[in-house]
Order: structure tokens, then sequence, then C-alpha cells
């Protein structure tokens, strides 16, 4: 049995992602799709809309044969941890390839800047640093160092936020001298950060979530077009037995407890807090009211948005530099949901699998998946009452199956 | 100018603490009266129904001519060092007396006790560790030790709360060789504990509480009896200016939060958690959906409520026993409110105080008053919105003046 491996968040899952599975099986000739799948919090630093039991119930609907977790050591980082992460798990899975969708749509690209990179690092980052000495953010200073060094029309182009998770991809597998193939397919339509509905059928996740946030969840009705069937009832369930959807608002009497008190040299123990920002961080939070007043306080051209809202993520779970100084790979896989092929392949790839399969967590007492069941507990506590309680106990509880 | 000290937590401020003023100026014969109040948390280890402010309001119309404030680290403390702390912030501020309330009534049987207990030390605490070992509480041991060694009618009954309090203000005046003489004047009516209201106008401070809690703030009618008309008036004006009175529930989602995210070895750094407490800390937290079921499964004959209470406030306060490892007295007056004749006695003294007295929280920049300041915005946090900001903002401006 032949695998291919994804790396996604489903934040919700939706039609580009059924097609991006589709295609994926398509061009990787792969008898199943596996997805590896951030947990509570996400990539660009924010909680999930919806648990990721009900994102991996999602995606086991929409064509996706196997769910696996990927740690919150590697999945609430910059693109280059996140894709070591990821695609380290897809390879020792035992994944035959693994595909993801690029602004691009060729590999070649990818494999070239990965190659120029690493070939030519002295001048790339001194390009890098020099761009970032003029103000500019890490992926931007990138980009424009890349551009300098290569001066080729068909050049990757690095601005694009999907180009660039890609050639972190690329780069995972080619550095550690994986066997897993890489593939990339064109992005139909909606890019990543677009945030109006427009298209008729694909949208972006960020535009999708701003849809329905904007209406409190009431906006339901106008994602319809652009999400399968089981994500609109997933989401409708999800709101009718846990009373809300989450959202950074909702943990920023907890965030905003934790930053006033805490010290100012706890703070920066905290991971991704650097550069003496922890001032302006407990300064902005002793006026601020809501999460987005504390965010539009603290940003500055020195720091993405996302970079921000990481370090703030890292606060909230308490993740310490120490924490994450002995996380360089995946030492478990964890087990969110499967269909009955995803059994087969696991029951197959089981006996030569190097890390352990974690199905139920209360069958595993290792230090190394704390900072996992932290980021649950406290993705948790955004929500009150009863549906807090049913969210902490589901975390114990055995993968979600479909035969 | 002769000053007579009392030390309080008016939470709220009622008839019998009228009484007490009244008593305590007569007896002593003094000519204003100082008391020293507990801050946002109190000794019991409870958050104050109402703020510092409110309270110091409360009190300089009723009979008080200076409030200062007890400082964080003597306040939420076992007897011993809340009367260190606030005994020897009267001496220092040059108070030729301190009268306090007491079962007993006469001041002998203090002396008497405290010298016993110096005198006879290794006995008595041969005798306060065999009880101990028994499994009784410390305040229980002790008082049984007492009776052990004293074997006198007439001696101290340890056993009733204010007499334990009052043998801690005695000694921490003797043992210390401070110049302010002690009184003590005979509670009336309503025992310390006591959470009935049955006599005419007296009751003690936690029955009033009850009946004000117990429905909603709503109370308010059925304590009118019990309490002076500005504290009425001053409860009436907390809850519409702040939406709500404080009691533990309104922290606990920020307590379960601090305990879930904290790993045992920090839970084991906080002040006051021993013995591997923090182990079953942190498991009753887990499923525990109130702050009063939480107690319950915590509650052992080991540890009395309270102190279990006063751990908690250490937990959300975030005070380690680092933090507290620095306080053995304290080393500032702050100043929260006075009226003509407190402001005519500070000025006679002003010249002659050993420690700095703060008056604005701006203006004092040390390290020292940190704890103050994290207890104070972290009892803000309780409240939301434009209340919790308010209170915040509070904290910076100047002391209550009645003129």
């Amino acid at each position: 049995m032949k695998a291919c491996g994804l790396v996604v968040e489903y934040n919700p899952f939706h039609n580009g992602h059924v097609l991006h599975a589709r295609k994926s099986r398509e061009e990787s000739g792969a008898d199943i799709v596996v997805a590896v799948m951030s947990g509570p919090f996400l990539q660009r630093g924010e909680p999930a809309l919806v648990s990721k039991w009900t994102r991996a119930a999602m995606a086991l609907q929409g064509g996706i044969d196997l769910v696996l977790e990927l740690p919150y050591a590697f999945a609430t980082q910059k693109a280059e941890i996140f894709a070591r992460g990821s695609i380290s798990l897809l390879e020792y899975l035992g994944c035959d390839s693994f595909c993801f969708g690029s602004e691009d749509g060729r590999i070649e690209p990818f494999i070239t800047a990965h190659k120029v990179m690493s070939d030519r690092s002295v001048p790339f980052d001194a390009a890098v640093k020099l761009a970032m000495d003029a103000g500019n953010s890490y992926p931007a200073s990138a980009a424009k160092a890349y551009q300098t060094i290569v001066k080729d029309e068909g050049a990757l182009d690095l601005t694009k936020p999907n180009n660039i998770l890609g050639k972190e991809y690329v780069s995972a597998a080619l550095t550690n001298g994986f066997s897993i193939r890489p593939y990339t397919i064109r992005r139909v339509a909606a890019g990543y950060h677009d945030t109006d509905l427009s298209n008729d059928s694909i949208a972006s996740a960020t535009g999708i979530r701003k849809a329905i946030q904007e209406e409190g969840g009431k906006g339901l009705d106008s994602v319809s077009n652009y999400v399968p069937r089981p994500t609109r009832t997933g989401l409708e369930h999800y709101l009718s037995s846990y009373r809300a959807l989450h959202d950074w608002e909702m943990y920023w009497p907890l965030l905003k407890y934790r930053i006033l008190s805490s010290s100012l040299s706890e703070l920066a123990e905290v991971y991704e807090i650097e550069e003496g920002i922890e001032h302006r961080i407990k300064q902005m939070a002793q006026t601020a009211a809501t999460f987005s007043q504390f965010m539009t306080g603290l940003k500055t051209k020195r720091y993405t948005w996302t970079r921000l809202q990481r370090m703030c993520v890292h606060i909230l779970t308490h993740t310490s530099k120490e924490d994450m100084a002995h996380t360089h790979l995946p030492t478990y896989f964890r087990l969110l949901g499967m269909n009955g092929k995803g059994r087969e392949y696991l029951h197959n790839v089981k006996k030569d699998l190097p890390l352990p399969l974690i199905s139920k967590l209360s069958a595993y007492q290792k230090q190394d998946i704390e900072m996992d069941v932290r980021a649950a507990q406290v993705y948790a506590l955004g929500l009150s009452g009863p549906s807090q309680a049913a969210l902490m106990k589901r975390e114990y509880e055995a993968p979600l199956i479909l035969t």
C-alpha cells in the first residue's frame, strides 16, 4: 500500500481541501492519503475554530484516510520548524510521497530554491541580514534575498505564503535525506490570505472563518457553497454541543492574567520572546480591553502579526525556551482518526514504525507529550461549564474511527 | 497626638467595627485611631468583597482617621506573620497603643500566653508536634498543647479565633521589644465565624457576607441593621459601578488555568505549597467545575480550609517561596485614606517615619511593592470590561481624603 502525506490545518476543512486530497492521490498514485494536522493551536498563532477531533472527523468524511496530530512543538512555529516536524512524521510513517498546494504549482522551482539556499548560504544569509537590518520581517527579507541572488524569471516567488511553506517542506525532506518524494499542485482560485468569498466553490479558510465569525456562528449559511456538507454539520454540531467557536478573544482574559501576573524575567523565558519585547507586551496588556486592541498596540514593522500571535500562544500555553530546547524531531505519533483503509495501512506498517503510536492518551505516560496535553487543556479552558469539561475529557479518549 | 492602632479587614465594615473603634479610642485615651487593613486578599485566603478603596472609605466614615494597607506579604498569612506585619507597621507609625477585639477581653492572659510559649518553648513545641502527628491542624494542636502545659482555669482559650490572633499581636509587640502598648476589648455578641444574623445590631462579617452573597448582592436589605449607612451605600455603589461583589468563584477560571498550565515543580515553588500537596491540587483542578467543588475535593483533616485557601491565593497571584523569602518586616507604608485628623497626625510624625510613605503608587518605583501591585491587578481581573479597567486604574491614583 502506498501512502501520500498532506500537511494540513483544516480550519475548517473546505472544498479546496477535498480537491487537494483528490489531486494528491492522483498525482502520487497513492492508495491512501494521510494528513498530519495541527492540534488546538495553529501555525499562524491562533486557536483553531473547532477542536482537532471535529476537524479530523470532517477530514475523514472528505477523502482523508488517516489523521495524525502535529505535536505542539512543531505546530505553532515558523515555517521551517513546522515543516521539519510534519514531513518527518510522514517519512517515519512510511509515506511514499507528500503533496502540497502552492501558488507556483511546479515542483522543480522548490528543489532549485532549496539547493540555491543551501549551496550559496553565505551570500543568501548576508542578503537576508541586509534586508532585516532595513527593518523588514524575516519572510519579506528572505523573499528579497532570493530574488537578488537568483535573477531568474521562473524562480520561485517567495513572497507567496504557500510557496514559502512548500519550500520548507521540500527542504525538510532533502536536508534530512528522507526517501519521501515531494509533489505540488497549483492552488485553485483563492489565495491563502484572501478574505472574500468570491469564487464559485473554492474559498480560502481565512475567508470562510471570517464569514463564520463575523456573524457569531450564524454565518454558516453563507459558507455552505464552499465547504462539504460534513463540515457544515460538524460546525453546527460543535456550536450546539460546545456553545462556541474558538477565537483569540475567548482566551484574552487568561492571556491578560498570565501576562500581568508574570514578571518581565518570566516572560523573557517564554519561547520566541526575544529582544526585550516582554516590556512592550506587559505595557500593552495593562490597558488593552480586548485581544484585538492588544495586538494592534503591539504590532511594529519589525514583527509580523503571525510571529506576535505565536508569542501569545506560547505565553498562553506557558511554553518556555527550555521546554522547546529538546524537540528537534517528533518522538511519537498521535492518532486522531482513521477509516478502514487507514486502519489497514497502519496494520501493515505498525511493526516497522520507529516511534510509538499513541491512540489513547491515558495509555501513554511519557514526559514528551506534556506540551500537547497542556495545549489541549488550555484550549478547552476557552469554553466554560459542561462544554469545557466535555472537551477536556475528550482528550483522554480513543481516536475517531470511521469504518 | 496619641494614636491607637487597629488591625482590620473590614470585609465589610459593620456596627461591631464602629464599636471597636470607639472603645479602642476610649480605652487607650488616643486622639486618633489608625487602621492597618488587608488589601485585596484577606487573612483567611479570600478575595475581599469590595476593593480596599471602598473598604477604606467605609472605615473613614465610621470613625477611623487613617487607613494603611497591610502589604500582601503579611496579609494573606498565618496569624503569626499577619500579626508581625501589622503590629510592626503600627509601631513604626508611632502609635502609642493597639487594641484588638477578643473572646477573652482581658489583656493579661495574652501576655501570660506569650510568656509561657516563649519561656517554655521546648515542652510546648513537643506537645504541639504530638498533636499534629495525631493528624490535627496547627491551630488545633497549639490550643491543645497550651491547655496541657498551663492547666489554669483562667488561661487563654486558644481554640477561639480572635484569641489566637490577639496572642500573636501581643507576641509581635513583646518579641520585637516594641514600645506600643496592647489593649483588648471583649467582642460583643457575634463569634468570628458565626454565620447567622441574630443579635440586634451586631453580626460577624462572615454572617453579613453570607447574607449579601446568598442573594447575589440583593441581600443588602437584610444586612442594613448590622452595618452603618455608609457601608450599605458603599456596597450599593460598588455593585452599580463595578457590576459585581468579589468572591472566589469569579477567580476560578483564572486559578484553574494557572494550575493546569503549571508543572508540578512550578506549583511546588509557590509559597505555602508543601508536602507534595501540588499533586492533589493538580488532580482536583482537572475535574472541578467550581472553586467550591475544588476546595471540597482538596480538603483533608491535615489542612485547615483557611490554609488551603491561602495556598490558592498564592497560586492565583503567582507568589513564590522566593518572593516571600525577603519579607521579614514591612518596608513601606501604603496610605489608602485619611480624614483631617489623620492628615494632621501624619504631618506631625512624617519626619520621623523609618519607612517611606507611599501615597501615590506611580511615584514609588521600588521592587518591594511588586507583590502588592500584582495582587491588585489580579484582583481587578476578577471583573470584566470597563469595571476591570476602572479598578486597575484606581490603583495608581492618590489615596482617599475626607476633610
